[in-house]
């Protein structure tokens, strides 16, 4: 078949009539499908059931009382779960509530009330810059966007953020105060951080004495084509005198239950002895019995990964089926790229530019919700408007297959009109 | 028997000798006793121990999967069970997670960072000030210290706080912002605010537009004499245009279980609206299956009611123990004056002035531990250095019995060193 980016406008105008009869057939069906989160499906929840029914006792190893109050940082068997999973030595690590996003919004609070290590509070300082390696996550830009953080996007590549472009800015500007990263199939381009990016990230020079690395390991064990070792970036930054760089976050939102896990944050002594002195006034403790729960329910790292293998085996069919279709449909057309993530949550997908917007709005008219296009970059603005995120997970295989075939006829729509245009 | 504060330099002297002997004796028990915290006793959480096992199904009664992401602001139901409870209209009502501390940290960070309803963000505010009607909650003004709010005492009395001083201050200065109050049973006080109370905080003039009251309901059905009602505060607010005013917390810490239990704010539909916008940020949701858990489990407000008198049962031979040994100990020595609460958590005790710091000082040596002396005072500074918090739900009976003993002894030495001083 000829590449459609090819195609005279006769050819073009033709193929615009099919595209869009099949569309307006797709709308008739009145679908109603959601690919715009990264939700686990119900199925992928049910594996963890039996974590519901898992507290057979509310003491802690150390006979602590875990109904009371008290251990404001953290259960110490909890501490060791994710030591263990995680290889983060447990006095490094605090374990938090459900939503280790919370964490973040926090942690960014402190630093914009407080400061940090003896430095300036963040909000008397004029003008503070974030990096933000886009495409990224639509949630961590809100954050630094309701702080009133400037947002600078830095390119992501399939290794991480361009650490040419990153160490350079930060070397310079000093209102450069830190930077976003999923290290690990990232949100959503699925990249993930080599051993170079990460000895970049903990060894660069940073204007700014207090420069953060809000490393959100979102998907440290969220394989599903393969494994991906992730080099220690506290290690690595401590061995350069920057540990307190790294804050580091994790959590059970996608190996248990979104809406019930448990949520840790770590870093260098330094930086938990601070966040503990804050944390002390803000809460006498997260639910403990929760963290109990998961102890109880996991008992230990290998289960949690052997867990993770069977969570990867059950959501590999829907990113084969996103995949396969996305080859089939748009593999030759020249009108989309994407690429094949090893794990996470998402296949991120680029349009012809200015295509991304009216993608959307077409598989929303025809009732497939996508994530908003724009949605990816930093104050929604999508420069090449071209990025769209899909999000396999939550939707059944059927539903999936018929999602899925929608938005790559959408793609092709949008993509033969502008096309169009142009010519 | 002769008060002690009659008495002569050489009946003081005297008796001095004998209550240093009795208090050595103590000493050398060894006991390790804790009255610091109001902490309910295992016996009392084991009241609720059906929670553990509760939930049954993970389905809200919409059919929404509570273990998944979603429902920012509380399940529907939950919202219900606190709405009947209180009183208070569900649409009003935001639920959180375990700790209602930690909801009005935040509150008060957003205040700090955005402002509310128009207003300027307070961090761009000179000379910030809270009213702290005192003694008071010593984790309370620990937020408003770290937030660096500059905090005025008020006095408390028996039904709330001193209107008379509270109106004047607010009516005349612009920079107080606000005002904690705990109206039931309050901490350490027992104050209960009466209709009047509430009435003059929801319609006085408040120099500052967005003066806020921090109203933390904490012992709002904990009641162990005597049932208490308190005026609805949301309403009366209302009836003068003064609903944005009220920021009302409560939680089942002190219900089911402190370090698991369910929190709630609650304010005028503006204010919730406002609340969603920035909580919306900063997590995705709260716990709903411990949501979820709490409702399955008590169903309805009523059996909320029958267990709280269950557990003021279980909690008044505790007051009762600690209540006659003050009058037997201390009644006739002149050395001391208490309040009775009709319920919560604390008996608050004045010693002679300049006494408290050494009473707690004694207790710990002798191997009781009480609120630090102060604490009950905003910055610690108690100015008579006489109040001191009991709080007697931890112990058991047995154990309480030889540490209250031990705390009136300490009282009477420091108390019969105190006139000898000044002899």
């Amino acid at each position: 078949m000829k590449k459609v980016t090819e195609m005279t406008k006769e050819e073009l105008l033709e193929l615009k009539d099919g595209l869009e009869k099949q569309y307006e057939e797709f709308k008739a069906q009145g679908l109603k499908l959601d690919m715009s989160r990264g939700k686990p499906g119900s199925s992928q929840l049910d594996l963890t059931n039996g974590l519901l029914g898992a507290l057979d006792d509310y003491h802690t190893e150390a006979g602590v009382d875990a109904r009371n109050y008290g251990v404001l940082d953290g259960i110490p068997e909890a501490k060791k779960l994710f030591s263990d999973l995680l290889g983060i030595p447990a006095e490094k690590i605090i374990v938090g509530g459900s939503s280790s996003l919370n964490l973040m919004y926090d942690a960014m609070v402190r630093l914009m009330l407080f400061g940090t290590q003896g430095g300036k509070p963040w909000k008397d300082v004029e003008g503070i810059k974030w990096l933000c390696p886009s495409p990224g996550y639509d949630r961590h830009f809100a954050v630094t966007r309701e702080l009133g953080l400037e947002m600078i996007p830095v390119p992501m590549k399939p290794d991480g953020p361009d650490m040419d472009v990153v160490e350079k800015l930060v070397a310079e500007d000093e209102t450069i105060k830190g930077m976003w990263c999923v290290p690990l199939h990232s949100n959503p381009m699925g990249a993930c951080c080599s051993d170079e990016t990460v000895e970049r990230l903990a060894s660069m020079k940073t204007a700014a004495k207090d420069f953060r690395i809000f490393w959100d390991n979102a998907y440290g064990v969220h394989h599903i084509y393969e494994d991906v070792a992730l080099k220690d970036i506290l290690k690595a930054a401590a061995a350069h005198g920057n540990e307190d760089r790294i804050l580091y976050f994790f959590s059970t939102s996608k190996i248990t239950f979104p809406g019930a896990g448990v949520s840790i944050v770590a870093s260098s002594l330094d930086n938990i002895a601070e966040i503990k002195k804050h944390m002390t006034i803000q809460t006498i403790g997260h639910d403990k019995l929760n963290q109990l729960r998961h102890v109880k329910y996991f008992k230990n790292a290998d289960n949690i990964r052997a867990h993770m293998k069977k969570l990867g085996e059950a959501l590999r069919p829907k990113f084969d089926m996103v995949l396969n279709t996305l080859k089939e449909e748009l593999g030759d057309t020249g009108l989309a790229s994407w690429v094949t993530p090893k794990g996470g949550y998402f296949v991120a997908l680029d349009t012809l530019p200015g295509c991304a917007k009216e993608t959307v709005a077409l598989a929303k008219e025809a009732g497939v919700t996508m994530t908003g296009a724009g949605a990816t970059w930093p104050y929604g603005k999508d420069p090449k408007d071209s990025n769209i995120r899909i999000a396999p997970s939550y939707p059944t295989l059927e539903e999936l297959d018929k999602a899925i075939h929608l938005f790559c006829l959408c793609v092709k729509v949008a993509g033969v009109r502008k096309l169009l245009a142009e010519k």
